[in-house]
C-alpha cells in the first residue's frame, strides 16, 4: 500500500493535536502560511464561471502568461512548450511515468520524488548532496555512480527542499554536463525559485545549462502561498524531445486528472504576468520567510546544531551530529527517534531527514518555519507587512519556544 | 507512451475546427454545456481565501456534506467514508492502484476504465452488456468469465456511459451477487446518478447489493456542469475493509494530487448539502437533457440505426448493423472507420465504440447530445429554461444537421 505522503501526514497529526488543545510548534509542513492577496483572490473570483474542461495542457492564457513568466526570466518559452496540472506535484509524477529509466535524486531531496518512482516503477539512485548546498548531488559522487549505473532521469531541486539552500551555479554545470554525457534528462523542480532570500541575481536553471533535455517545473504554492489552489505548471523544452514528452505527460494527465481547475487557471495566467501587485507581495513574502527561517537557524546553530545557512524559502535541514553523544544517552539514534522526542516530549514538530532518504541514523530533520506567522489571516497580514516580524508577540514566542524546546533537548541529562 | 484520453482528444479536435471556422456537429464530448448557478458561483467566489492544502481525503466541511448527500440518497454514510479528489476520474485510478487484481469492465465501458487499468499494471476483461442497458456486465456471461478467470476488480456504471441507460435492477444485483461469490470488490461509478430522465425512482447503487466491498464513486461535473472545476468524491464501505481502501487511496493521492482545490471543496459542500436552488437546477438540466437527447435517439433510429432508448444523461449508443452493406459499399467496416467518415464527410463528431472497448467490426459509436445547448452562456441559460428546448433555433438547426447528415450518410450510393 502507498503510505501517506510523510509531509502531509505530519501536517494533518499536528493539527489534529492543536484541534485536541494540545500546544504544539507546527515545524513540520512546508505549507507558505500567508494570506491571499486580493488582486489574485478577485482574479479567482471573475473566474467563476468557467466551468468547461478545456484542454488538458492548459488554457490558452494561462500557458501564454507561464510561457511569459519564464521568458522574463531568462528562459526563452513558447506556449506550446508549458503543460498546467493541479499542483506541480501530478506533474512529476506524469514526467517520471513518460521518461524512461530509473531515478537519481539528490540525498536528502523532497519526500514525494521516490514515492512516485516507486508507483511507476521506477528504481532511486540516492547521491549525497556537496557540503555547499542541497538539492544537486554531488558531481564527483554522480560521477561514480554513473560509472556503474544506467539511470535515465536526474531530479534537481533548485532551489532546495528540503535544506533550504539554492545549489551552486558550477555544480549544476557539472551535474548538467554529467546528464548530457550519460543522455539523462533533468527534472528541474524549481518551485522555490521565486523565494531566495537576496533576490538578485536569480539561481542559475539546469535548464540555461541543458536547454535541450531538462524540463522545468513550478507552481504557485510557494511563492503566492496558493498550495490549496492545486496550480503546478511544467516547461518542457522546444523540439520533438519536448513535444514527445508534452504528449506523454498530456496523455498520463487526461486519463488521471483532466486538466487543472479552470478557475485557478485563470488566476495563474492573472499572477504569471507579473502585475506589479504580485511582484510586491511575493517580495514581502520572501522578506518575511527569510527573516522567520534565518531567525530559527541562530536557534539551531546556538543550541550546537551544524546546519547550512538559508538563503530561499522556509526550510532548514539541522545535524545534531554534534550532539549525539547526549542525545544516544537518552535512546536518541537516528532521524525518526529524534524526529519522535521532539514531538512527544517537547511539542515540536519536524520531519524525520529518513523521510528525504537521508541516512536513517544521522541526526538530521527538516524544519519549515513557515506556519509560524499566525494562527490568523489578520496576524498573517501583520507579520507580511511588518518591518521586523520577529517583534511580533506570536513569533517572538514560537521561537522562544524553539529555543526552550532545543535546550532541554539538548541539555545534560539529569543526575540520577 | 499513454495516448490521450479519447474523449479529450475528440474535444480538443473539434474545437480547434470550429476555431478554424469549420462547420461541426460536436457530439464528441461528455461535457454537460451548462452554466454555472448564481448560488454555486458564490459559494466558489466565497472562498477564495482558502489557499491551505488541508487534508487529502477532504475538508471536513465537505466530507460531511457529501455524507448527508449519500444518507439522503439511500446510503448511510459517516463523513469518514468519504474522500474528495480533483474529479472522480483521479479517485477511480487511485482506487484501481489499490484494489488488488485484474479488472471486469462491461464492454462498452467509459474510455479510461481501460487506461487507467494498464497504467496500473491491471489487466482487463470486457464482459458484454445485456441487450437492455449498458454498465453492468451480462450476467451469465460475467458467471461464464469468473469460472475461468480470478480478477480482483468489477467496475460498473450505473447509470451508463456510453449507452445512456440504466442497468436493470435484477442484473446489478446478480452482478454483484457473483462479485460476492468470487471476492471481487465492485467500483460503481455512479457520476450520472442525478441525471436519470424520469427522475423517480433513483437506480438501485450496486453497494445496496454488496455493501461491504462496494466502492461509489460520484462527482460535480455531470449533474452541475461543473467538470473544469474538477470536484469528484468517493464513498468506502464503513469498516475494516472500507478503512484500509481509504488509506491506500489518500495515500496514492497525497503522492500525485493532494488534494481537491480548496475553493472547490467549499462549493461541493454548498452543492452537497441539497440546498433548493441546487436541485430545482439539477431538475432543469435533467429535463434539458432528456428533451434533446430523445430527439437525437429519434433521428437516429429514423435513419435505420438499432439505438437503446436514452434513460440517464446525455449520451446514445447507435448501431447501424442494419446498414451494414451500404455502408460496407463505401468502405465503413468498423467503428473507427464510421467515426472518420461521419467528420470528415459530414462535420459530425463522435466517438468510435472501438474507444470503448467494443468489437472494433461493429458499426456503433458513442453520441453526447450536451454541446448542442448553446454557443453562449445566454444561448444556455435559454435552452435550461425553455419549455421546449427543441424550438430554439440553434438546437432545432443542430438536430436537422444531425438528420441531414445521417441522411447522407445512409443513403444508397449515387450511380456512377
Amino acid at each position: 500500500m502507498v503510505r501517506h505522503s510523510a509531509t502531509l501526514a505530519i501536517d494533518e497529526t499536528l493539527r489534529a493535536r492543536k484541534a485536541a488543545g494540545q500546544r504544539v510548534l507546527h515545524l513540520g509542513f512546508g505549507e507558505a502560511g500567508l494570506p491571499v492577496p486580493d488582486e489574485v483572490a478577485a482574479a479567482l473570483r471573475d473566474a467563476a464561471g468557467r466551468n468547461g474542461y478545456g484542454p488538458v495542457a492548459g488554457s490558452p492564457e494561462a500557458r501564454r502568461a507561464a510561457a511569459g513568466w519564464f521568458t522574463r526570466r531568462g528562459l526563452p518559452t513558447s506556449a506550446g512548450q508549458v503543460v498546467f496540472g493541479p499542483g506541480s506535484k501530478p506533474l512529476l509524477y506524469a514526467l517520471l511515468a513518460a521518461l524512461p529509466g530509473d531515478v537519481v535524486l539528490p540525498a536528502p531531496a523532497w519526500v514525494s520524488y521516490a514515492a512516485q518512482s516507486a508507483l511507476v516503477g521506477k528504481r532511486v539512485i540516492g547521491v549525497p548532496v556537496p557540503p555547499e548546498a542541497g538539492g544537486v548531488p554531488d558531481p564527483e559522487r554522480l560521477a561514480r555512480v554513473l560509472r556503474e549505473e544506467r539511470p535515465g532521469v536526474l531530479v534537481l531541486t533548485v532551489p532546495d527542499n528540503p535544506t533550504g539552500t539554492v545549489a551552486r551555479a558550477e555544480h549544476v554545470r557539472a551535474v548538467c554536463e554529467l546528464a548530457e554525457r550519460h543522455g539523462l534528462a533533468v527534472l528541474a523542480d524549481e518551485i522555490y525559485g521565486e523565494l531566495v532570500h537576496d533576490g538578485t541575481p536569480p539561481p542559475v536553471s539546469p535548464a540555461a545549462w541543458l536547454p535541450a533535455r531538462t524540463v522545468v517545473t513550478g507552481g504557485l504554492s510557494k511563492s503566492l502561498a496558493l498550495g490549496g489552489w492545486r496550480i503546478g505548471f511544467a516547461r518542457v523544452p522546444a523540439g520533438p524531445w519536448g513535444e514527445e514528452l508534452l504528449a506523454g505527460v498530456t496523455g498520463v494527465a487526461s486519463e488521471i486528472w483532466s486538466s487543472a481547475a479552470a478557475p485557478t487557471q485563470a488566476a495563474a495566467a492573472y499572477v504569471l504576468d507579473d502585475p506589479p501587485a504580485v511582484l510586491a507581495h511575493v517580495a514581502a513574502a520572501r522578506r518575511l520567510h527569510a527573516a522567520v527561517v534565518r531567525a530559527a537557524h541562530a536557534a539551531f546553530t546556538e543550541a550546537g546544531a551544524l546546519c547550512r545557512p538559508p538563503e530561499a524559502g522556509f526550510y532548514l535541514y539541522p545535524d545534531l551530529a554534534p550532539l549525539r553523544a547526549g542525545l544516544a544517552a537518552r535512546g536518541v539514534d537516528g532521524s525518526a527517534a529524534l524526529a519522535a522526542a521532539l514531538l512527544d516530549e517537547h511539542g515540536v514538530g519536524v520531519l524525520p531527514g529518513e523521510a528525504f532518504g537521508d541516512e536513517p541514523g544521522a541526526l538530521r530533520f527538516r524544519v519549515a518555519t513557515s506556519l509560524l506567522y499566525g494562527e490568523t489571516e489578520a496576524e498573517r497580514w501583520r507579520a507580511l507587512r511588518a518591518d521586523d516580524p520577529l517583534a511580533l508577540p506570536w513569533i517572538a514566542d514560537a521561537l522562544d519556544r524553539l529555543r526552550a524546546a532545543l535546550a532541554a533537548l539538548t541539555a545534560p541529562p539529569a543526575r540520577p
